[in-house]
């Protein structure tokens, strides 16, 4: 009885990644979009991606709200399946593919998910506030950044970039010496620096890490993709 | 040869599991600290917990940051091995407990991170604004609350508790028939309307769902062992 079971399961899994699996990324030229398809890129997967126009509020079309409730990009399609919030998507295209850039080991996937929890909570948020008060206040409200929200970001991050400085001096990327998502996840945010007043200029081995990252030809074909 | 390595990892297993088990939680009477507590104690797990004043600073004494490097709790310590960020220590205590309360199934562990992700980076951010001006304001810095804080976070969680409200609406559990961390780290956010003016008044689901999770013996217990 066993082993017919398990004949069952092996068909349904060869069907399914033969004939099934597809993936749509549906996003707009943002940092948490990147983060999915430079994370599908390194995967290596095969994958559509559909641009949401948000300067045309497309995000909050029923259409899309049927993707992401609350009409954000990104947002996931796998074999009719929706998955939203970019840490939830980045660890799911990674269990669906092996779990390539993660990992089994409960502990070092632990050390991956704390830097990415650390990334969207601290150092992203703050980075995130910049990025809000300097690029979208400019872009689409014709406003400048309010110089009291700059500082309590920059009085974070000052505390919060060394912590991720002190990673980098120890190792070549961010979990040890193997690429994972959470480099790919912390690379975005960290790219609003170029668009930003934040500086980088203190830290050398976040430098050389940002460097590092950014010269993978996986990260510059997701950025050629998202750029449309 | 293969037989020998096999051998050796389930000897190395079998000591693991029966003599070096135990986890530390470092932690104070903070919804945050909530989390870990229930998710240990729904587990059935066994576990010491420590407390960290932060109203005497323990937290930012060298000892401390050896645990979290931001000084901060929840951190867990699991046979030495250190775990910060409420979501990851979730998950990690779910992923050595034979995944209860999360799952193998990756489509199902999406929805269960979807969820915890949406609150933290959306609803549960906006409680905690809330609980940040009503109650630490009030408590350690003898001030009253920001209006217009304030009046940002209603403004998102008007549009956001109707998401949960509707969820709640289809299924027992947040993420569908049984319970998950996703319920228990979504509830103790939930936990801050009873201590701060926001008002669950026109979410019954929400209300049904709340009363079931606080009626949990684990809940309860988890309550018990933080407010020491």
């Amino acid at each position: 009885m066993e082993l017919v079971v398990t004949y069952q399961i092996s068909i349904t899994r060869l069907f399914f990644k033969k004939e099934n699996t597809m993936y749509t990324i549906y996003g707009y030229d943002t940092f948490n979009v990147l983060k999915i398809v430079a994370t599908a890129e390194e995967l290596g997967i095969d994958y559509e991606y559909v641009v949401v126009d948000l300067s045309k509020r497309e995000n909050h079309e029923d259409e899309h709200k049927g993707r992401h409730p609350m009409g954000k990009v990104p947002a996931l399609d796998h074999d009719g399946n929706y998955v939203f919030e970019s840490a939830t998507i980045c660890r799911y295209l990674s269990n669906t593919n092996g779990n390539k850039l993660y990992s089994d080991d409960a502990l070092q996937a632990a050390h991956i998910n704390q830097m990415m929890d650390t990334m969207s909570n601290h150092l992203g948020r703050w980075m995130g506030a910049y990025f809000w008060q300097e690029v979208v206040n400019k872009k689409y409200f014709d406003k400048g950044p309010d110089a009291a929200v700059i500082e309590e970001a920059k009085g974070w991050l000052d505390k919060q970039f060394p912590l991720i400085e002190s990673a980098l001096g120890k190792a070549t990327y961010l979990c040890g010496e193997e690429l994972s998502i959470a480099d790919i996840f912390a690379y975005c945010y960290f790219t609003i620096h170029e668009d930003t007043s934040i500086s980088l200029d203190d830290y050398p081995s976040i430098q050389r890490w940002y460097k590092l990252i950014s010269d993978r030809p996986a990260i510059q074909k997701a950025k050629e993709v998202i750029a449309v």
